[in-house]
């Protein structure tokens, strides 16, 4: 059994990543850690826990001695120290939080105020989207697991720009995110009677995911990729529909031909769906599951393609990716500890 | 008093009429209508209205005898012989439903998949948006209320069109509607574990607001404007957030000086809050009132609009801009029966 | 005009009370206070208000020196000092807190940890049930304002009680209300993930409720009235369901007669709708309303009586009320300002 | 493997079954029964199961042929003809449906208004509530499995019952549940704009689940038990918790006693856990699990226990609790293919 552990593990992320951890076959989860709890039961923290594990929260160096894989579920900032010490180390870090997403060091500083530390570490780092890049993760040992809003936008996009069909000077992301993705913390905006019966963007022209998703959209593209990025608050728990626009290259656009084009690109794909035309992803079949599903459509005056992709945020999005990525880092199956299937309620 | 009566009183667009002007200084419903109920109390049907008011489902020839004023909310074909007879007797209708919305007939016939059947009468009716055509609705008395979504996209983008400042070939409409919105017949999509939790696009380059959308915004423009409009169902009740995305002309977009334009355009009207730069609008502060709350920004490169605007889909979007279009007919102060408050919960 | 003012205006229950009381016609609101935004706009703190009124916070000295009529809507505690002001400049406090709900203060010490400050202003408060004293009520200078699960229960046992027609040695009391009743005050409880798709007791066996529960029961039975009182979090915004069970004294209990008795109790009252038998009180008919819905059942047996009541936690549980007792003291009919219709969404 | 089926696959309970035994590592889904849908594609009809399983529905006959164990999901009444052929075939069927929960048929014509047909067949069925009787279900090849409200009160009953503490003429049980239990049928009270931000009790004193709680009480008790049952339907997908009021036939109750007697009692059941004294059980840590937790209160008074107990209704009420029935049949590990935990969002 490979030892995992993980840092941070009593946020939201780190909460889910250890119930799924918890089930999967070629894994132990041997050591947790939070800054807050230190020396508290996971379960009285997180009671969904009571009966199921006794684990105790310790501090982050013991997680880091103690596991052979270890997943880091933190605020930005917070990973390169640990990473450093898991590189010298020789083991494996999952990172789950934005410090070696962006290749690009000016747009880290431009969008997060700071510099990298370790410089050297990032070269070592991949963007581990796997079904882009699942060959470059297979060797890497520092692993950033995507953000949950570029996940659902890129997966959403790739075959488009891998076969240069679309024009790449704006392409409009209007993204709605459940209310997991602003974490356990405390906001007026998170608290029940504020956010319930209520819906907003946020963060217009401001989100940090912006040049994560341009970045990972240039590379798929091989050209400079520009996007018009808007999330926007859900009052439901989780997922994340990303409704996508963009403009074909060619003024006749064939929706069976596109649609063939996604189902051919992701036929050896476990965890996507391309979904029978006609019908519209939804966050309902995908949530609690590590699929993507993707559905395609032409505007009104058939000059315009609106691509609808939903994911779960926790586990697509966030958990289930990483754990997905540790499968190909160590040669499991892809989808083991993440045969899940949603019932839509 | 005004006498007022409302044919289709049992729908939710009906029921919030009746809810709204029985609080209405200035008229009294006389008689209301419903083909599925007739005979019976809307109190039995409605039971938010026991103890309130004893009114029993006439049918409508019956309304149309008794009142001054009809309201009709039914779905669409079934209003023009209402109007018709209305008409002759030289009485006001407002029309809440789609046929007498389209100017263009082969819009209709396209969209409706039906012909006008009395067509002088939809000489004499008018496209009822206030803030857009408050002296044309004055000498009308075959007023078109217009749909929801309209209602927030034309409000939403009226300063810009009427200004010339942004491309008029591909405006993004992506809205969000509450679940009233698709009315109070039974359906799979709105039966309770299968919305609740959920989240989708519907009706994608296919919902008949579009042309409706499209004439109005390009008579604001006095030039020919298209849309790719996209409405998705929010697990909600009530409420729309339509985030527009739109290029200006210029290079040069100011946000504060188009604030200052938008707050100029609007300063007179009541039921228009232009929100403070930085803020962002949202379902909450409109929910409940006949308000439209708009606010602006830009994308991250400042060369991309976009605009949020937000309105109770069954007040603004329908009973409450109704009674608005009453209130110009017949003179009254424009607020009387619409001094709605939200609570935002 | 009469001026009015609201001390504590930011929590959920003084906004509520500026909301209701913007558009009542027979008072002007002249100012409203809150430590935490004195100076600030109320329309910057709750942005339903923008466009609604300007009103800035200020210190509750001058809302009480420039008010006829001060509500305070604050923690337990806090209101005993203003009542003193209130009543030396003989004036009327309305609170909406509990410093004033109990006669007993040996339950007050036991309940709320505290002693009186002020006893001789005791003497002057009233407990102001309106259906229950209204004429007590008439006089007094002090209202206290009961609690919203309070509310709800002794207005579905009154008639029982009155009449003495049920056993009084342990009356089970299980409420269930909405999170608005929990405040704005942000805790993990009211997280939006937390408590969303969640639901569950709390404070069972200990709700500061119970007193102000048993002493009012006792007063309306003339004899001692135990209850069993368990309130529940509900998932949605507003609204209180009481399910009251209890036992007849008598063997024989006749579901008509006691409809009947119920409905010629309350037939004069503007605000309580005993519902025909074989309706069930819910909360969709009273939110967002003063009403409270009340409907009469038995067991499979026939032998226990369940009664269900339902309010709004916000209004008849709190603002609305507070109106209504306003109302009645400054001799205005007691609806005015409170002919609100649910329109149950 | 175990080749399993499921007859009326596409009601929700039907489609959970389904979602479960995929996942079960000791059976092969085999076949699967529809009357609605027979010659579908199971994933066309909840899409949830897109890219999961090809299963198409077909008739109930064939599901019979086919499998060693039947499972069947379908309204009261229907069971029983499936059960005569499953019994002939010398097979096990797992019926959640009412029409074996019965032992006393004059309860079974009262309550549901049918004989039964094959009254043999009855000897040969078990309620099978395996914290109860474990060694009976081994040896029975009629299954019926609880309804979902009974198994909440039933396990929440138990040590107090089997102990004789409390007394059994009337405990009250105030039950609330999510809204998959009253099933994918469309009605205008799970309609959404209807269910949403509403709550209320429904049955009141009529439920069909009252005779089975009875019945089964009375078993445990092993005297006769009288309750009175108030189901609520709460606005959120899944989940039940019923507060159960009783008071003990000792006037000194001790709470840690209690909570002894219950951690003795459950200590080697993997699915039931006692909380800790001071917890409270709510719906977010049981659902989508297969447990049931339990806290235990007192009133105020001391003199009356108050027991909380939560369940998903979809699982351990339904499709999760028939499988841990199918597991004790054939002697596999009782947790196979029910390890699941819940994140509470």
């Amino acid at each position: 059994m490979l030892k995992v552990g993980i840092i941070g593990a009593t946020g939201y992320v780190g909460a889910e990543l250890l119930r799924l951890l918890l089930n999967h076959p070629k894994v132990k989860v041997e050591a947790i850690s939070s800054v807050s709890y230190e020396g508290e039961e996971i379960s009285s923290i997180y009671k969904n826990f009571y009966g199921v594990t006794n684990l105790i929260c310790e501090n982050q160096y013991e997680v880091i001695k103690k596991c052979d894989v270890i997943y880091a579920a933190l605020p930005h900032g917070l990973s390169e120290e640990i990473a450093e010490l898991v590189f010298k180390g020789n083991k494996v870090l999952i990172d789950l939080g934005a410090d070696f997403r962006l290749e690009n060091e000016e747009d880290y500083k431009t969008w997060y105020g700071k510099d990298y530390k370790f410089k050297d570490l990032h070269k070592e780092s991949i963007y581990a989207l796997p079904e882009f890049n699942r060959d470059k993760i297979k060797d890497s040992k520092i692993i950033a697991n995507p953000g949950c809003y570029p996940t659902s936008i890129e997966l959403g996009l790739m075959p488009l720009l891998k076969n240069s069909l679309i024009k790449t000077d704006n392409i409009i992301c209007d993204s709605k995110s459940g209310a997991t993705g602003a974490g356990r913390g405390l906001t007026l905006k998170s608290h029940y009677p504020e956010l319930n019966e209520n819906f907003s963007p946020y963060g217009i022209g401001s989100h940090r995911h912006t040049p994560e998703i341009e970045e990972c959209l240039s590379k798929i593209a091989d050209e400079k990729v520009q996007v018009t990025f808007t999330p926007h608050l859900l009052p439901i728990n989780r997922g994340i529909v990303s409704t996508i626009y963009c403009s074909p290259k060619s003024k006749n656009v064939n929706l069976e031909k596109l649609h063939k084009l996604y189902s051919e690109f992701y036929k050896n794909e476990a965890f996507i769906n391309v979904l029978p035309l006609g019908e519209t992803a939804s966050i309902k079949e995908v949530k609690h599951t590590n699929f993507c599903n993707i559905s395609l459509h032409l505007n009104h005056r058939k000059d315009g393609i609106i691509i609808v992709s939903a994911i779960d945020n926790m586990i697509k999005g966030a958990a289930g990716q990483a754990i997905q990525n540790m499968n190909i880092v160590f040669g499991f199956e892809e989808t083991e500890g993440l045969k899940l299937i949603s019932f839509g309620n």
